[in-house]
C-alpha cells in the first residue's frame, strides 16, 4: 500500500533507513545492478509495519497467570505480588519474549510503559533493532522525595537515550494514571516534560469507577482534570479512553491529546468498549495497542485490528462505523503519529523503511485481488502469515527466521522462570 | 484435556473411531505394540476437535467481496448478485477452500447451510473425511409448489445421507429464517421434520429490525412465533439469536433449543451483541459458528473463541460472566450437543476419536504450565498453532500437511474464479 492506500504490484529501494523509490513493476537492471542486498517478494503484499502504541513488555510472562477475574482481584492476586518479585532477568526475559512476538507478528514500532530496569530495555531494543518509545511508569503514590527521584530517573533515560539507534528510540514522561498519581504530582510531570520537551504518556479513564471515583474525589471528570494540572502542554497519548464524554473528546481534539485504543485488553478486564468512532470523526488521532499479555493475551496486532474493526460496529449496530482501511491506518501511521514519530507507517519516498511482507498463499487469505486485500488483513490476516519485516530497511525477520533473537533459548527460559511464580 | 479439564500428560488409543482409552503416563509396551500406527505428540497439546455450528461453505469464494456495508446493500449489491450465478464447479472450490481453512485451523466438525448442490456437498465432505451437518437452506418466497419441491429434496438429502461415512454425516431441515419463510411454509417444515425425525436448523432474530418487522406483521416476536408453529417440536438449533428477550429464552430452555453463537459474524454485519451469558446461565445450550467467510471474514473457530469470551465482558463491564474453560466448551461438546451429535467434544474413552494436536512452541503461547492452557487456547492460540487433526480416530493433517485436499490446486483454482464475480 502507499499513501493512497493503492494496491500495485511493484518494488521499493531503501538507502540510509529510509524509502528512497517507490516504484510501480519491476526495478530497472541499473537499479538492481547498484542495490547492496535485493530481496524477492514477488506473490507477497507489502505494507508498513504495525505500530502498537500501548504495552508493558515486562508482565509478558503473566500472559495467562489470572484470567476472568474482576480487576482489584486480579491486581491484588497476580500483578502486584508476582510484579514486586521481579529481578532483572525475568523482566529480560519477558521483555525479549515480547519482541519475538511482536516482530513474528508484523509490529515494527511499539510503545513500552514499565517501572523496572528501563535502562537495561533501552539497551535491549537498540541491540534487537526494533523501533519504540519507552517510558519509565510512575506511581506518585509514595513521598515527595521519592516522586522526584523517579522523575529524575525518566529524565535521566530521556537525556541517555532519546534518539539514539538511529533514532529509532524516543522517551516519554509517564506518569501511570490519575488515580496513582495525585494532582501536585501530575504537575510536577506536566512541568518536567515541558522543561525537557518530552512526551506524555498516561493511563486514563480506563474504568467505569475510576471515573466516578475521581469525580467523587475532585469533583470534575479526569480529562477535564488533567488539562488544568497542565499535562496536555506537551503531546501527550493516553491510553484507553473508554470512559470519555463529549465535552472531553473537545478537550482532547482542542489540545492534539492522541488514544491509544486498546479494545481486547478493554474487553478482557471487563472496562468496556471506547467511543472510537466518535474520537476518529471528531479528528482526534487514534492509534492501536495491545496493553500487556497480562490482559490480552497476545500481542499481535492483527488480532487488534480485527478487534477495533468489529466491536463498534457490533456496539452500534451498524457495519458502517469503521471500515478496513480506516483500521490499517490506525494500525499504521496513525499510530506513528499517535508516538509523534514523523514519516513513519507508510509506504513512501522518504519515510523511514519499517515495512513487512505477508504471504497471501494461505486459505484464510483466499481467494484475493487488489480490491480485497485491505479486507483480509484486517478481517482474516494473522499475525503468523508474516514472513518478512525490515526495521530503517534492516530484517529482523527474514523468511520467517528472527535475525538476532534466540527463539528456542528464550522460549526455554521463560518457561523456566514460571516457578517463581505465585 | 478430558472430561474434568484436568490437563495432564498422557496418551489416547483409538479404536473404530472412538477412545478406547484415555490414559495418564506413557502407554505400556504392550499397549504399543498392539497399536497398527504410533504417532508420537509429545510436548503438544491434545484437546477435542473443534465443532463449527453455523455456516455456509457455498459462500467462501466471497471473502471480502464487500465489507462495512449495511446489511441490505451488502445482500442486493455482493450476495446476491454473485451467488445467483454460482455453478457447481464455483461452489465446489469454495467448499473445498472451506474445510481447507476449517481443518488447518482445527476445526473436525461443521454445520453447513446451503442452497446448491448439496448432495454433491455431501459426496465431497465423506470424501474428505469431516464430520458434519448438512442442510438444504430453504427460502419459502415462492409458489407451495416450489416450496413442497424444496421439501422434498431436503427429505431425500436426508434419506440419501444421514448417517453415511460411519454416521460421520447428519442431515437438518433448515427453513432458512422466518423473514424469508412465511408462517404456513414454516409449519410445513416443522410436520417434515417431526415426520422424519429430522433436526431443524434456521436463521432467527439476527437483527433487531427483523425482530421489529415480524412484531410488526404477526404481532408477536419471532420465537413465539416458532413455536407456535411447531418448530420446535423436533430437535432444533437456531443461528444468532441476538435480540432474544428473557421470555423467548424461557421458550428456548423449555423446549431444548440449542443456540449457535456467531459473534463476529454480529458484530461484522452490526447486528449486535447476543445475550450468550444469560442463556448460558438458563441453561440453554450454546455452540460457536463462524457464519461465512462473506461475514466473518474467516473460519477459524480459535478467533471465534476469543470473541466469545471477549465480547460479553466488555458489554456488560464484568470480566466474570464468561471464562475460558465455559468458551472451551462451547467450542467442543456444547457445540456437539447443539448439533445433537453423541459422545463428542470429549477426550473420554467411548467417545468419536475427534482431536486435534496444538504446538505451545511458540512465543504468543509462552510460558505455559498446565494451569494457563485453558487460558492460552482461547486468549492466545490461533488455528495455525494447530498440527494435528484427527476426525473419527483418522489424520487429516499431519504435521501440518494436509492428507487429502491439494491445497495449492485448490487455493490457485478459487482466485482464478474471481473473474466471474461481478
Amino acid at each position: 500500500m502507499e499513501e493512497s492506500h493503492q494496491i500495485f504490484y511493484g518494488y521499493v529501494i531503501v538507502e540510509k533507513g529510509l524509502f528512497k523509490t517507490v516504484g510501480k513493476g519491476s526495478p530497472s537492471s541499473k537499479e538492481i545492478a547498484d542495490a547492496d542486498e535485493v530481496i524477492d517478494g514477488q506473490g507477497k503484499w507489502l505494507m508498513p509495519g504495525l505500530v502498537n502504541t500501548h504495552g508493558h513488555l515486562g508482565s509478558t510472562l503473566l500472559r495467562g497467570a489470572g484470567d476472568d477475574m474482576p480487576l482489584m482481584d486480579w491486581l491484588k492476586q497476580i500483578m502486584w505480588p508476582n510484579e514486586s518479585r521481579f529481578d532483572k532477568e525475568t523482566v529480560t526475559i519477558a521483555a525479549q519474549l515480547a519482541m519475538i512476538e511482536m516482530i513474528k507478528s508484523g509490529t515494527t514500532t511499539f510503545l513500552d510503559m514499565y517501572h523496572l530496569f528501563m535502562e537495561d530495555m533501552a539497551e535491549l531494543v537498540i541491540d534487537i533493532g526494533m523501533r519504540a518509545t519507552l517510558c519509565r511508569g510512575m506511581i506518585g503514590l509514595c513521598s515527595e522525595e521519592e516522586q522526584e527521584q523517579k522523575l529524575a530517573e525518566s529524565v535521566k533515560l530521556y537525556k541517555d537515550f532519546h534518539g539514539e539507534s538511529d533514532g529509532k528510540i524516543s522517551i516519554a514522561l509517564s506518569p501511570h494514571a490519575p488515580y496513582t498519581c495525585p494532582p501536585p504530582f501530575m504537575k510536577r510531570a506536566a512541568e518536567e516534560a515541558k522543561k525537557h520537551n518530552m512526551m506524555i504518556h498516561t493511563h486514563v479513564s480506563e474504568t467505569r469507577g475510576e471515573v466516578e471515583q475521581h469525580v467523587k474525589e475532585y469533583g470534575k471528570r479526569p480529562i477535564v482534570h488533567l488539562e488544568e494540572l497542565g499535562l496536555f502542554h506537551s503531546p501527550c497519548l493516553i491510553a484507553h479512553g473508554v470512559h470519555v464524554n463529549e465535552e472531553e473528546m473537545v478537550i482532547l481534539k482542542e489540545n492534539d491529546v492522541a488514544v491509544s485504543h486498546n479494545p481486547i485488553s478493554n474487553l478482557k478486564l471487563g472496562s468496556g468498549i471506547a467511543p472510537i468512532p466518535e474520537m476518529v470523526s471528531k479528528g482526534i488521532t487514534v492509534g492501536l495497542g495491545t496493553d500487556s499479555t497480562a490482559s490480552n493475551n497476545n500481542l499481535d496486532l492483527f488480532e487488534e485490528m480485527r478487534m477495533a474493526a468489529l466491536i463498534h460496529k457490533g456496539k452500534q449496530e451498524n457495519p458502517s462505523v469503521t471500515n478496513s482501511l480506516k483500521t490499517l491506518e490506525m494500525a499504521t501511521f496513525k499510530g506513528a503519529e499517535a508516538l509523534r514519530i514523523s514519516q513513519l507507517g507508510k509506504i513512501r519516498s522518504k519515510f523511514k523503511a519499517d515495512f513487512i511482507l505477508v504471504d497471501p498463499a494461505a486459505p484464510h487469505l483466499t481467494p484475493w485481488e487488489n480490491n480485497r486485500v485491505h479486507s483480509h488483513l484486517v478481517y482474516a490476516a494473522k499475525g503468523s502469515d508474516v514472513t518478512d519485516v525490515f526495521v530503517g530497511g534492516k530484517a529482523l525477520y527474514s523468511n520467517k527466521s528472527l535475525v538476532k533473537l534466540d527463539e528456542e533459548k528464550i522460549l526455554y527460559e521463560a518457561n523456566n522462570k514460571l516457578e517463581n511464580f505465585v
